[in-house]
């Protein structure tokens, strides 16, 4: 099978992803920086991506004169236009600059704070201008080394206010982004705000236009605590919350890896895809990960076709994994209809029936004997995963 | 200095903590199992406990008669009487039995489903006739161990019903309790729902009686995913839903762990009870541990009072920092008055606020070169900690 | 394809797998126990296995009667006869009696040290008896919860007199075993002595019979401490150590999951596999895992059923790998031929050699731009695990 | 207390820590680089340390003239004589130029690998230069992220080519050094080759010289594997091997964090100082760290003096630890003597003494029920720690 990607299949990169040059904490880059431009070219040659997608400083660096900016930006435009490629999603990068050493929306530096807000509105205006409809929040810097240094009750409303008022100005400029706060666990900081999708989940809930606010849940950084990334993307789903994702891989409880999509744990990689097509996610996916240090400009190639092939290999094995017989056969067999059988608690209460069972007898062992293949269920999934 | 708990500082244990028999994955119990009146003795021995809590099967066996439950709870109700101690929280055990293998309320089998609705109105049924305020909630087999077994969406929708039925039932039968779901990212199952605070968090904003329902986040349960602990009872206190908490201690990416209090990292527990003590926190103090599997009855009762006390000790120093003359000097000299710095993001949008910060020019070197000294801030901390 | 097993493969399964009752630390047992002699008419049933291991007291209980014990041996003696099945290993169980509950070989107790001796050379009677010429010692006990109990040094004295004693005991009786010690990191102790393959390769050179004493990695072991496991064999076999293995999967930084072989990370387990069959390695497979919780007795036949088939898939898998054109011209095209590239150090000092190398002038940017394509080499590993 | 280093605690710091300008993945430099001889005069100015250590290239950039060579070593040798600081340990930095991007003494490149012995002897002759007497080597890119890349069985043998080599120079040249190993597991590469302390022991053994060769265990590298350092120093102690120490900090399962000594996990600190303290280790204490991010030059100052002073501290703990009543009372109070109980196996075989064991009778109830009160021990330790 070819499993050749197309932009129906809503494959996005980032400049910073297979333009990155191979820098890390121990070594010097390995591969030659790219202009933004020159990158579109890199990921056109790769073939089938529909975007690509920029921190404000990927495409304009901090310190560019009006002059550089316009140039870099026609660029960048005329390669969009030769490939076809669009931006999709924009991003503010508050993390790189020493003025960041300690946080963006939650420094305890008032002045950074709004230094913050006022770089955001820019590069709100910059993704506008590209014309991205995802607007990502990654508060990397949003976090401590120490717990004497910050209040972290006081740094969660910090983080809100920036949040509403940036909500704020979407909504009067029109810009129509749906914003997507990504969590992460840990690093660059010791410990970082907003750790997980739950705790991005919850924060949304308390603010002014929650509407206007999404996740966009990262593999690495789910599996940087642990935990499963399946069940973080289910519970986005759940809220009606997913508005991104970052598609990477990562081995847990280890520094940020950022590996090629499915190269790490493939079989959580296919419940993923499963989960995501199963449900008819329609947004964009996101390779948010960078090549191997070892590698040239060629094998960033190979990389970029390596996510989105795997992508595709993985959705049809999910789509085998549906249609197959045995697996159709486990699924019925199960207590009750199985993985769709309703019942068990009642949807709404009321004394009637909440008398009702409070008053019925269960046969406890009988209940407990009734038989849940899941070894054999769980081994047909590696079979039908491994191509068997 | 002494050290000395009282009932006022509102510690509680668990029946299943004092009581616990030192059984573990790998070896039998090393200590004979204890009634739940001789528990109730063993704490009154180790002295200064405000309370006793129990899962409905620590007080009643699951199998016990009618006649038997009468007994134990006769006896028990005069244990309390006679020593002072009363019952705070109380819980359903829905995880002991064969027939909670594939979960309760997530159960792929209705009827298992049902039969843990019913078992928990019993269990509050339980804690109300002994005077519980706080009903917890811990959903130790929610989850799977593969991801072929359960679709995690539909996982949610049950464990929904089943929360918003047992709202339905506490109105109902006015028991005011005040619910508190408790977080854990693994074991027993592989992958536990609602895996951390923010998860619970979350969650309780999907539910009908949002203001019933709390969370109890426990150290153990974060720091298994690598949480910072402190973090995940900020959130809680910001979002107004500590309604219990649970102290122990353990090592990240471990096992679960349930060591006594501050005995793995003292440091964080340190930052825990300054943060609880700082905003007022006035629940109880649950502590959710168990002596080391080597200890007898009497190295119990030094774990019990260990706890209390190091809670005690941990408070004074909380209380030394916060009038420490070179922390105060710390934190004075921070940019815009440190910790306590108002400004950055406004709190209201408007767009002439917008429009002026838009505009503002930011001096980033010069904000970048602002002094933060937090390694002298932390080592401090570390010499009140360490009492030097 | 069939990838059905036969004892030329040489796999294995202990008593305390296929027999596991599903008890844990918060659930009573889902399954039956079973008679040694019924566990063998099971893995029979299965299919395919070589052989069955047994700790002592999975085969003995540790308070049986003489009578008892005759009958036990003679009932599993004649199941293995009607079976063909044999027993390839024996271990002794040294955590599960409350007597242990501070270690066997490292106790602070030296009658509970002396007895764990005493009970090592009993069991390894047993396992000679029954034909075992693998002998596994895992000191699941020997480590600590506090370091304030035991001095780490003195405990490593006592664990070598303790092995040293046993080497003594088996070339006397002329037993022949090859022992094999099996590390782990924690749990059930906070901490284990010993703790990963390398921990144990040193141990070895520190004994009186090193010759007679190797290593039995086990997949979950290593990877609760996030190690990857093909390198801890690859370094075992290195050394000449690998005496026996124990198959199982895992996640990292998780308590112990004792998972299906491959079914966690089965990327993992296919570069094991490979290893393993690139350098020949001839021992036994063991499989030291349990199905879930879950399972009845069918789905335990399943789960060892799918344990066996895994490893084959995966075998052909490095197979295919193996005689792949594009792996092969990506080995090939590397510098200096690839993985078999000979030079750099010399094997052997000279100064002479030293000399020249100590002069030699290098170019460093063109050695830095040589090509290594492993992200185009990693893609087609994982699409040929795929089955694409 | 004062707390007060001198020389004679043989503390030191390197060139890369104290100098460490706090670029990280995320960001760039947040504090100006420094000269050599400046590093030595901002240590100078902290007081108390014995010496200061270097990789080749904190001291003479790789790409250094002859001419600029020599200033900066006379501009070094200058501050040295001023300060009186001395060179004590040197390395080789075969990490941070792309060159080294697949490794250094395991790069599939030959060349590479004859590279990196090349530089390893110049970087010898420079410490030699400098009086250093021990050399520690760092194989931090000695690993893979993909499996598919390397043999590592093979790669151990290359390995162990390049260290046997460079001790045959360091016999030739008469440097004497005492080499020292130092493990990691993970970061920069996804898997590091010898990744923890025990691999190193074992691969020591392997060694032309094994005299030649011990250890250098470091806090943070131990504990990204979650692995108790006290035991990876005991076993190292234990084996003679402790020629070196790396003292740092870090939460287990995280990115390389190099915190403050003592700062993250001063209980496990504790311990470690006693075990280094008890056991008498003469060797120097190096803190193997780096300030926070947002620390400027006076802020590194404090912690650098912090560094020094929890050492001093956690010192007089671990002594009023060792002279308490109670703790004293408590190890006495064991079964056989406690800690220094003799006993157990017998250290020498002989089947008189086998004969007398096997048929030994042990009351394993009565054995069990022994006390022993660790959760006491414990708690006692934590309020000395407290300085309750």
């Amino acid at each position: 099978m070819a499993f050749l990607p197309t932009p129906d299949d809503k494959f996005t990169f980032g400049l910073w992803t297979v333009g990155n040059p191979g820098r890390d904490p121990f070594g010097e880059p390995t591969r030659a920086g790219l202009a933004p431009a020159e990158i579109v070219e890199l990921l056109d040659e790769a073939g089938g991506a529909l975007g690509v997608n920029f921190h404000d400083n990927d495409l304009v660096p901090i310190d560019a004169t009006q002059a550089e900016a316009a140039t870099i930006k026609k660029d960048f435009a005329a390669a969009l236009e030769r490939t076809g490629l669009r931006v999709c999603m924009a991003t503010t990068n508050l993390f790189g600059d020493p003025v960041f050493k300690d946080g963006a929306f939650t420094s305890n530096d008032a002045d950074v704070r709004a230094y913050a807000v006022h770089k955001t509105m820019h590069a709100m205006d910059l993704g506008a201008e590209f014309g991205a409809d995802v607007y990502v929040m990654w508060g990397g810097r949003e976090g401590c080394e120490t717990d004497a240094a910050k209040d972290p009750v006081e740094s969660l409303n910090r983080y809100r206010d920036a949040v509403n008022f940036l909500c704020g100005y979407n909504a009067e400029k029109g810009y129509n982004f749906r914003f997507a706060l990504e969590p992460k666990p840990n690093e660059p900081r010791g410990h970082i705000f907003l750790p997980t999708i739950g705790h991005c989940l919850a924060f949304i809930a308390s603010l002014e236009h929650p509407d206007m606010v999404g996740v966009n849940p990262e593999v690495a950084h789910e599996h940087m605590a642990g935990l499963n990334f399946t069940h973080a993307v289910a519970m986005t789903l759940w809220a009606g919350k997913l508005f991104h994702i970052d598609l990477n891989d990562q081995a847990y409880g280890r520094y940020d890896q950022d590996f090629r999509f499915g190269s790490e744990s493939p079989k959580a990689a296919f419940f993923l895809v499963k989960l995501l097509e199963d449900h008819g996610y329609s947004g964009y996916r996101h390779f948010d990960s960078h090549a191997y240090r070892t590698s040239d400009r060629a094998d960033v190639i190979e990389f970029a076709r390596g996510s989105m092939r795997t992508y595709l290999m993985l959705k049809d094995a999910a789509k085998r994994w549906n249609a197959d017989a045995k697996i159709k056969e486990f699924l019925a067999s199960m207590p009750q209809g199985g993985l769709l059988g309703k019942g068990g608690a009642p949807r709404t209460y009321s004394p009637g029936i909440a008398a009702e069972l409070h008053g019925r007898a269960f046969d406890r062992a009988a209940l407990a004997s009734r038989p849940l293949p899941y070894e054999a269920l769980d081994q047909r999934t590696i079979e039908i995963l491994l191509g068997a």
